[in-house]
């Protein structure tokens, strides 16, 4: 039923972290947005990676990618070290992390560069990296993707707030977490809040809450909206929350991009549809420290929890 | 549909109270687990409250109840004030609240009384009281109602552990926040903490969470577990949340005793749209202070946020 040949074009970062939670720790493993979300992805669609990587990124990983079909032709090597992250959870509480260090290595440069290739790809994910650098790249596309979505943090919000409203303006949907929404919209009230992203443009808000699932507002055809409620699904034992939104989103993407159509096309069961196949890959992902679990998930495991989903939240 | 006759008899308290939170105060005002409780299932079923007040109780407050078809024949009425509580929520956050004052007044010495026809009612709601006098009621009863159903907190859990206990292994459905479960059976993930809990012997146990809605775990008749996950319906403005637990459960149990059924027969479907109709009674007390919004509900209305909430969550 999926179209898995359809492609999508992530930008974002590819990363070596360092990571502790209750359940253990691993150093320098695969990590960074744009991992999560093209091996997530891989699932449904064609990802392309548009990132850097620096001279000691490891051969096994680049053939992990490339056995689960991803792109690497727009992933430049740098001479350099690859971007590291460390930070450590509370092993009470898994909502709350704290960064220990953070190296930009090669990233600090990063320019996205795409070919004629990566341009004319229907879909683009613009993850959570400085919003000029996903302005550049949607400039660089020439004409509209058929369909454009984002994410951002909270460090873009207080310092490049200009920037990322611009971009607000010109993407289809919009990833944020509830309290990055608040934080840029000023409105307290989460769907208040998500109208007012879609009153400067997108069709879609997708506001995350973590362990609590996420909400979904998006417009209609007939300009009505629409909202969706969508819980996690619960895993025991969750392991390493790291990439769960970028798994999510991946997963999102991926769905919407094996569907085929154009953002104005796109009906409200799709974007729902989306939003539980991106819960399911989230929920993969928190099972594992880094792609640990992410990179072994088969199809039918994937069609298995959509069901099991479906059951938790069916009413009658 | 619903067979508004059926009885539930509620044991808890009846209080004024006086609350602040960002959209204003109230002074006094009628509050208490058992008002909120019988007020919500009063849409349902026919609400019994036994309880304790003071001979400063005002009339209009024993016409509302009456007005709404409650059984006022277990309300003790002592010499003294009654339970005052006086509380102040975060105004940034209303999942914060400090409680400035509690005076026990005539509640301190609150000893239930069943009488012949309260002890044949089919569904008993112990509302969160001392776990003593929930037991004492219980056995007032002598022979098992249909269904028990039971709430509790942290200071019962902390203080009173072994007689809460003692009363789990006698009733049929637990309501406790995710905080009080993982507090009561020291396990951290909620699903096996609500599988520790039905060890004992309930057949259901209710996870509230708040804004964000709440998971259920219930035993089916083939011995399989039955897990729920239902969003909160998002309403704008809250106004004051205090209360919505109980009304929460009031419109569980309510539309569980207007099915009528006894607990080996209730149906994974009858406790869903049971907890859907939960859902929707909370939803109206937080949208004002007191029971103002929740005295003044419809049917219609009910059932107009019962087709909201399941468009909000129906995935396709």
């Amino acid at each position: 039923m999926l179209n898995k040949n359809n492609k999508i074009l992530v930008v974002g970062s590819v990363a070596y972290d360092s990571v502790e939670t209750h359940a253990g720790k691993r150093v320098d493993a695969l990590g960074g947005s744009a991992s999560y979300f093209a091996l997530s992805a891989s699932y449904f669609a064609r990802p392309t990676i548009v990132a850097v990587i620096g001279d000691d990124f490891e051969q096994s990983h680049i053939e992990l990618m490339e056995s689960r079909n991803i792109d690497l032709s727009g992933l430049q090597i740098e001479h350099g070290d690859t971007f590291r992250w460390a930070g450590k959870y509370d092993p009470n509480n898994l909502n709350y992390r704290e960064t220990i260090d953070t190296q930009l290595n090669v990233f600090a440069e990063f320019k996205p560069i795409l070919d004629e290739k990566h341009k004319s790809t229907d879909v683009f994910f613009l993850a959570n990296i400085q919003p000029d650098l996903q302005m550049d790249v949607l400039n660089q596309a020439g004409e509209k993707p058929k369909i454009v979505a984002m994410d951002s943090m909270n460090l873009w919000i207080e310092n490049n707030k200009e920037d990322l409203l611009q971009l607000i303006h010109k993407v289809d949907i919009v990833f944020l977490d509830e309290t990055e929404l608040r934080q840029l919209t000023g409105i307290k009230d989460l769907i208040e809040a998500s109208k007012s992203i879609i009153g400067m443009g997108p069709r879609v808000v997708i506001i995350k809450k973590g362990e609590h699932g996420l909400l979904m507002n998006s417009i209609d055809t007939d300009n009505s909206f629409s909202l969706f409620a969508c819980p996690a699904l619960p895993v025991d034992p969750v392991i390493d929350p790291t990439g769960a939104g970028d798994s999510f989103a991946g997963g999102f993407m991926g769905y919407l991009t094996s569907v085929g159509k154009g953002i104005t096309e796109i009906s409200v069961q799709d974007l729902r549809k989306a939003a539980v196949y991106g819960t399911i890959m989230g929920s993969f992902t928190v099972q594992g420290f880094s792609i640990e679990q992410l990179k072994l998930v088969s199809i039918e495991q994937i069609e298995k929890r959509y069901n099991e989903f479906i059951n938790l939240t069916t009413v009658s």
